[in-house]
């Protein structure tokens, strides 16, 4: 059985800096991984929020958040 | 052939939360891990310093940082 793991992300420089090293390091036989970019999936906010999700980029790991360097914050987010 | 990734810390609730789930994350096929706690490995503080690591707990995974949650700053890791 896979974790489930959810990248958040609002697509700026530091979030792709993350995304493809990052992300891209965890291993996908153990963790399905999936990507949640702000700009497109802005329903997704609101889940992220509720989560504890206080930056992007942001890796929720079962349920953990771990905010990763900073790009951004939820208030910018929203804008 | 394995990348090198490396995971700074300095033993605090942040820290081992951190370790437990996004180091044991990664894919170990791909990349080698290595834990440097500064409270027993002192002598690599200079070198993290010299990465670009700014607070514990961070992870360096081919050059780049990625500072994970806040644990305690550099300067307070020197005390």
């Amino acid at each position: 059985m896979t974790s489930k793991a959810i990248f958040y992300h609002a697509g700026c420089s530091v979030c792709i800096e993350a995304e493809q090293q990052f992300v891209d390091a965890l291993d996908r036989n153990r963790y399905s991984v999936e990507v949640v970019h702000f700009g497109t999936q802005r329903d997704r906010i609101a889940e992220a929020e509720r989560l504890g999700v206080k930056s992007v980029p942001a890796l929720v790991i079962d349920g953990n958040v771990f905010h990763i360097n900073y790009g951004a914050s939820m208030a910018d987010v929203k804008g």
